[in-house]
């Protein structure tokens, strides 16, 4: 019975009128790839990263960079397991996840003076991020979304999918498009370790700029360094509510061979782990590591550990900085 | 540019209005896996099979069992390459697929004595059974199909996946129920190799039977023998045109494992070649090999030798009886 | 959150004098494997088994063979989870899962009729039914072991690792003398599956009969069928208790490559299942699949599938009859 | 320092006039696979079957069914290491091998009654076979062959790679026409297993028959029975001095995948060590296994176990059966 | 049907005098491995790049980095499938390789003001660079060589293989040298990524210097920087035209495990690939990526995606800058 | 029949009292791994490391940044086998490598000059360094270790393990803790790579300390760069006689998943390569590259490749500054 680095398990998920045991940081599993276009596979990303996870504890988490136990700031941190999502039916499993962002955020916290758990999603193909954007955005209104990934993710349903029909417009190319046009992201987001080609520049960059983003390459930070992104990132957001979003691939694929549209020229995980440590101090609202799919992973388990330590350090990041829902 | 067994690459798909050259025989790709429930990966079927079958070429092809070469009989064999099909929405994918049975088999065939075509398609999850049944519908009319699987795949759709949406319910566990409500195949119907659990003896086996089908099981092989198989499957169907579709996870997964939703306690590979090469002198106007998901598949690649060689064997049955269609 | 074939997971290791849901047959993970003496690895047997079970449920276990539904014949199946076994100390470990047994079947069972819960041990190596059979013991009295393995696990202490230490005679080659010397089997046990290399004739053959063992090797199924192999267990072990212990290796490599000490020449699975599904009737006290060691297997994950279906059977013939303990 | 079985490492290769360790049964590893014409890799063999043959030793060999031990029969069995062979050029690497059977059968052997030692072979791929043979020719005169291959390995040489070159035409598919040429082999020779498909039956059959060969198919098996098989094969030799030669694809890919010209519907481990056993009492002279290739084995090592215990079975025969040299 | 990139497949291997569609840039497979020294399969490495290349097309190609779609620049780049080659006789398939470069190139290309088709090669060992180069000089005369690998390639026939026979002298460590001594390059050749040992400091340094080349090492890029490396191969090669061979085991096993002398401490992807598009600018003439051997590969397909990659960037470099052949 | 880099192979471990060729380096395999807390595996390095170092050969050891052969320095290197260890006892096993070790060394050398031979050890897991800090002591009395890990491995043993049983309590993370306590060390010990977490930062930073040791994290490297690292280490242990022990988990799992505590974050072969041969210089008087298990290992063998590598390395250290042993 594995929940992610031993938490305990919390039946998150049970019908909202039933009592259950009080958590602040919940750890959801979105098991969910029918909707990517290229290698699937990432339905068993949360089974995957929660293996990956079993060699983390909190009584074994002193933080030899940060110097704190994520697991021990007074945070009651659980894992609910996965959402019940049909694989026949993405419309239908979208609604599904929706439902269950819903009844894991509307629980009352356990911590007194914080009123919100937030959430930690596990993918499930990029498009679970989805119902996560719209469940911070009930309770804490638009957020800034800093998006690691070698794509954009802001295609145009029209042209992404989307010539077919509106079933096939929702993707894990197109929720942040979507999410932009739901209002639920501010106008001051940003992508980190973008490298993946586009279609036709001019279109592609004026629509992802519409959407509220801007963007660092991977090669920017040959550029500018760890320090330098991080600076970058933190300017850029400055001031508003953040919600981080991982796709897995902006790793490099020796860093994290088992994804679906792996692309060559990534970071390394020990860029990325700096660069989301040095993040401390933002107003973290909720969080997802996406795009996981086990079955191309090395024997090693390579990309599951990667994706395991990226999820502690999200963990971390938001037991640093406790953050108040709306009134 | 690999084709099965080296064959010719035929552009079939072309414009209908388009002269291409002519063929008797035709592989088709049916690259789709979004009707599965378990594992996805049979989007790379087609290229894992006719990866499979690079080392089998008409040059050498002289069978030790049968005495003959399929591809010297006289009907020109070809690869058509895979039908262009959606991953972000069935519906679409499906109607896709029916276009390129539509297209391949309405061009006139090579050989002198034989005027439609006929197609071996390689999956794809057992979904695409469902468009080449339309076609052979077209065609021949009504057919008898034998079917190699583990399953049964004559499921409700209101049972599985249709509770959710009408969208769900058409999957590689519906299909043959489709199949049956839209008039394409008769009652004297078979499945072989059966041995996967069902929802409930009364319900399953009665709908079952009204859909046209009796039931081998998988143990039944060793009640009766290869050549005991042999006889019932060609009683069963004497006297109709019959469509033959190989769900590869009809073998055990020592032999196949490269498949969505294995079952152990399978057939092996020489136990399916000897009733299937014991099949000779049926009338068999379509057939297909489906559920190949090589990224599961051993390093040796034994799953894709094995579908491989059953497609060679489709060949031969196809080759030693020609069939003409409807006038 | 994995549970073997979604079963509920019940705390059943909770402290004797807590209360927990009932139960008739539990599961019970034993990850141990610092007993072995060639390949490591079976400390993910119980994982590696219930990752091969998420095909299996109840809602959906109709057998094909038996026409029954193992998981709705009145008995309350559920997953207790994995013993904490300690890795640093082999004499600690043993007694921890002493302890687990006694607890687990120390609870009341929930049917009505029928006192003791029955547990199915996922190992683990070999060693680990040695505490199930002290557990049964306690309950049951001495019973008839039948025991499907390439190797006889007979072996003396003394002769296997024991000329080390103590420490060392107590291994996955000695524990079924050691249950012998302790009185826990009766001399009506028997091998099946047999092939394995002894190291003399004489001495190896004469200990193992004064074990209480006969023997059937792997290829006396040739020779009787597996009808043949079903009538002379039944024979054997005709009026008393049994317990089954499965060593994944009775299966040759080919269908289950991820365990420690691999024979080839073994059975197949269909043969396996097929002399399983053939004991019914039996009054099974207890039973256990081990040796599984998933970091070996096949990408398509050939063992832990029919490892899986094993544990299936084996609950199948539990829910079958029905077994009161001694009063 | 991995040897077969851990056998006693002897340096035979050593320069004629050196003295060496005495022996009667050598292992000699050939690692050598330029002459293939499908998947290389064989050339890692020699170390694979080693490595399958960790588990075996001397002082644990009592083998269940024969009632014997191979090693304790009175012959010293030893491993030679590998020949050294270069990979730059195949006439060179056929010299240096010729080279090696020399030197190893030209020492007296270690058993008084008994004056040439017999040389086991691990391939490689089945070119290495022809070196072998030339050195049985040297010590016995011709012999029959009995051949475990999925192909015939007949070909005329002018016929496979020998339109292209000379160079070309010595390769692992015309070894045994070339072997016929000199006059190593009887005609009294006999394939069995065989399945793969034939150029032109006329002109293949013709040829082979006219080599010395008769012919067992794969499903041959099925007809006949293990005992069957064992029958045909001793009265075709009867009364000859006989080379063994295991193509380890006279196995189905399922048992041993990792091979570079895999062929499906082949026998199983526990048939063909049936087989082999059951020839106990021909004078064997010498033997081989060929065509192991490592690289595209399974993480279990399924193909390698199986070869090692092959190669055991032909130690067993060697040692059940004494043979002198011609005087 | 897979072709590089979806290109096009052109027969442009057809006769000579055969009429074909016209192109510019044509890909060209090179299935030959048996001039290798140690791990051979990279006669797959055709399939193995063309596979890792299906995520690229010319529809979605806009690259982040150069601003630039390398296939929307005015150029027909095709694919050409792979030249038929033995793998019986490298002297007879070296020849059938000239032959298939000569036909190649030989035709008139598409483009009005650009005269002769450029050629990049999928290898194959890195043999297949040899017929290359004299298909370059034949239309362009003698170019400096950048020379991406971990080893220089320029060993001395006679010192390498050659003493054996002049057929072993012939291979993938020594043809460089050859070239030379045809005379096909300049004495401003470079390699770069250099790290594997030397038989000899004294005598490999001058003979390799003789052969017209200065080396950059892997650990020179920590000293130099990416600008720095770009910068001194430009310089090297300045006035000249330019070919660029990539063995792929100039990148770190991490990134590359898929090739058959892999090197320790090598180069990343991020760094290969900012050094190829620094190049920009150069007249290149010619190109391959060599000794991807896929069997190796990750379940990711790590391998095979940076070599794609690479080859994308080899085209980008062809199409900013067209080269006009010698009149 | 492998050595590490074909060196000569020499039964060292022969009866002391028995003469053997001399040596003055020596390689030792340590198969040991049920020392271990997570997964096992480590049993099978020294195969592994020797599998990975067969394209290392003394006449081709010509290295391009050192500008020496370590092979040809004047010193003799050989390969003595593994040491024989059982699985079942680690009390026995740890003084059957205590034995090996006092074997090994207690022989005189080969070189004139120098009395001692020195050892690198092959693990194993990492207690298998503590036989080896016990015998450097008995010739060289204590030394400063210089310790290339992710994890401190100074923990004590009443805190991991330890309560369990004293057996329990001496693993692969206490035997830092045990070296010191008998006084094998000395206080100028350091860490290099440090990542993992602690349980307690007071306790266990200053348990630590108090155990001889100063800290360099895996991110320090950023801080430093190679020279700044290699600068710190030869500062610390300035003056002492030094012992180098390798974890292969200092390495990240990119370059080194197989392994059975990865931890994500760590250092490229080409960055610790770079620090080990600047260490060049200092007295090494023993060395080892442990925890490698190549049960996880990428089919590329990514792993042993890199461990075998800097096994060379630390010959090379060695062979370029002899040390002299207390008389
Ligand atoms: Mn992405
Ligand atoms: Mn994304
Ligand atoms: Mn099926
Ligand atoms: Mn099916
Ligand atoms: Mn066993
Ligand atoms: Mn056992
Ligand atoms: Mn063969
Ligand atoms: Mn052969
Ligand atoms: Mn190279
Ligand atoms: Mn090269
Ligand atoms: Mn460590
Ligand atoms: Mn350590």
């Amino acid at each position: 019975i594995t929940t992610f680095a031993h938490l305990p398990y919390v039946h998150c998920l049970a019908n909202e009128s039933e009592d259950v045991e009080k958590y602040d940081i919940a750890i959801l599993g979105a098991p969910f790839d029918t909707g990517v276009t290229a290698r699937p596979g990432a339905r068993f990303g949360p089974t995957g990263v929660r293996q990956g996870g079993i060699r983390i504890g909190a009584e074994f988490s002193w933080n030899v960079y940060t110097g704190r136990n994520a697991f021990l700031e007074g945070f009651r941190v659980v894992d609910c397991g996965d959402a019940p999502l049909t694989f026949l039916d993405n419309t239908i499993a979208l609604k599904q996840l929706d439902k269950a962002h819903k009844v894991i955020s509307g629980r009352k916290a356990n911590h007194t003076g914080y009123t919100v758990p937030r959430i930690i999603t596990l993918g499930g193909d990029h498009t679970t991020t989805l119902p996560a954007l719209r469940s911070t955005y009930h309770h804490w209104g638009a957020v800034s979304v800093i998006h690691f990934d070698s794509h954009i993710d802001t295609w145009d349903p029209e042209v992404l999918g989307g010539g077919l029909s509106h079933y096939a417009g929702v993707n894990h190319g197109t929720f942040l498009h979507i999410a932009h046009e739901e209002g639920l992201i501010k106008n001051t987001s940003i992508h980190a370790g973008i490298r993946a080609p586009m279609a036709n520049k001019k279109y592609d960059l004026k629509n992802d700029k519409a959407c509220g983003f801007s963007i660092l390459t991977a090669r920017d930070l040959d550029k500018f360094g760890t320090q330098g992104i991080i600076d970058k990132l933190k300017e850029r957001v400055a001031g508003s509510k953040v919600y981080i979003s991982v796709d897995i691939d902006v790793l490099d694929p020796s860093y994290a061979p088992a994804t679906g549209t792996a692309e060559v020229g990534g970071w390394t995980t020990r860029e990325l782990l700096t660069i989301l440590d040095g993040l401390d101090g933002i107003e973290l609202i909720g969080a997802d590591v996406v795009e996981v799919a086990p079955i191309y992973d090395n024997p090693g388990e390579t990309t599951v550990l990667a994706a395991a330590e990226v999820v502690h350090s999200l963990i971390a990041l938001m037991a640093a900085t406790p953050v108040n829902a709306l009134s």
